[in-house]
């Protein structure tokens, strides 16, 4: 099967929201990719690292979902790195109350041997330097490097940032951080300014108002599923970029018509995510369930548009 | 043809954007949505009021697009409703500077005869009793009785809105407004909300991130044009609420579908609202850009959602 390697934190989180209140859950981006992708028929691989208070019960959650662990690195005196947010009533704004590098401190990423020619990499948000680092390892260049980051990095390493953008070929940010990256308030600005520095594809999220994805002079408009309830954002845009490489590395020849149908798949996938805390709906998401839903996305979206005259 | 009766206000406006001022400008909302709905074979009309300074060659140019305005009332000793407004930089936030009713404060509208029977009734923003006046003095129930309003009324005569409300089919409002209305911050469960006070239909604008349509347990979301810039915001929601009535006063027996694609028609005709000053772009609109626009909206949201196993 098509490989797909993963670089991103495993974490835990403590979570708070109007609805629950969550300790040292299971978190990290690269465990909603990976969970994410895990519902597509491919081989998948995490190059992470955790400290020794990792729990084995979590080892085997993950392998269990058919997720190779060999390039997760356990560092022996340190602890797993550490995350706790606040979100608010409206859902939209978040808060960051703690976070405790530990282990990712030490983080030296080691591709294994096994997933040195991966169909496609997937570097989830981490530092530029180390993002570099993962690519440098691959025997090839892969058929699709996707880049997720944040504006985190655009202020505090923004060469380093630059230098893995201009390798990628995906890249994925939300609105506020497309803006920044570019300098441009208008995101078809934005994206023509970004898509100039490397990538070939761009994906700007807008959460709950979907996500649009730009190549050369085309658009895409993929919705967000309007839902009832938010119950924990958390993951979301973790969960959609594993969904879309997840769906990917099962596509030949990849095009710009896939990219678009990948978009809603991960759409579909972040949808569930946010449903329930931290990655518990992740863990149980059904093939079915999957299926139903993305025909759901199907519908929202389809018009005709014939002038009766 | 079919007809569409259109209450609302005609107004000289002044607007101020980061890209240009304009002075008493042709303007309103029943000026916005006639012009849009004229891009259809109906015949349409205007219920509405102005001051004895309304200019003849204004008249010329609605009249010129075969809207009827046999029921707009001129008051010999009053100027025409003046509104001026500010957008900052963003385009976003609108700064109301003047507010000047003049004419409008003397409003008793009177539906012309060959318009008592209109297949559809399109209630501008208006004072919530002046609608209602409107409406009583058609000889049967419209098709569709469609209501655009604001949060003023919503804060100022919410029992007349109340009751202008359950005698609409089609809401449209603001996805802000549709908050205040509800006292939900979930869209979801204000549509709930506001569908359970008579509407059928609630179309939800979200300006730039679009529009969502709401009837019983569907759901549609309309993307809205990707734009590199918008030039000036000012009328159109209007503008998409003429373009969708336009666009339904031609269809026999409408339903859910063929609000679908009135939603996309708004949408499109609201795009090109945005390109220029006021009403410039609407009047020089052809029939070709709009059909050429409305396959690049099928094709902005168009997608496949296949699983490859």
């Amino acid at each position: 099967m098509s490989k797909l390697l993963i670089a991103g934190t495993v974490a835990y989180d403590s979570i708070e929201t109007p609805f629950e209140k969550v300790d040292y859950t299971l978190g990290g981006a690269a465990v909603y990719i990976a969970l994410a992708a895990s519902h597509y028929p491919i081989d998948a691989a995490i190059v992470s690292v955790i400290g020794s208070d990792f729990e084995q019960k979590h080892l085997d959650l993950l392998e269990a979902k058919g997720i190779d662990l060999e390039g997760v690195e356990t560092i022996a005196d340190q602890k797993t790195f550490f995350w706790s947010g606040l979100y608010k009533n409206d859902m939209n704004s978040r808060e960051t109350l703690t976070t405790e590098l530990h282990a990712l401190a030490h983080f030296n990423p080691v591709v294994p041997e096994a997933y040195k020619n991966p169909k496609i990499v997937l570097l989830g948000n981490l530092d530029p330097s180390v993002q570099m680092r993962v690519l440098d390892q691959l025997n090839h260049k892969p058929e699709l490097v996707i880049l997720d980051t944040m504006n985190y990095w655009m202020n505090h390493t923004p060469n380093e940032l630059d230098a893995i953008i201009a390798k990628t070929d995906l890249l994925t940010i939300n609105d506020e951080e497309a803006r920044m990256l570019s300098g441009e308030y208008s995101l078809v600005k934005a994206a023509k300014n970004i898509l100039k520095r490397g990538p070939k594809y761009l994906v700007i999220k807008k959460g709950e108002h979907g996500a649009l994805l730009f190549h050369e002079n085309e658009v895409f408009f993929a919705p967000a599923l309007p839902l009832e309830e938010v119950y924990d954002p958390t993951g979301a845009g973790d969960t959609f970029a594993g969904g879309l490489a997840g769906y990917l590395s099962q596509i030949k020849n990849i095009n710009f018509e896939h990219i678009k149908n990948a978009v809603v798949h991960g759409s579909n996938l972040a949808s569930f995510c946010v449903e329930r805390m931290g990655v518990s709906r992740m863990i149980n998401l059904e093939r079915e369930e999957l299926v139903q839903r993305l025909r759901y996305f199907k519908k929202l979206t389809q018009f005709d548009i014939h002038l009766e005259s």
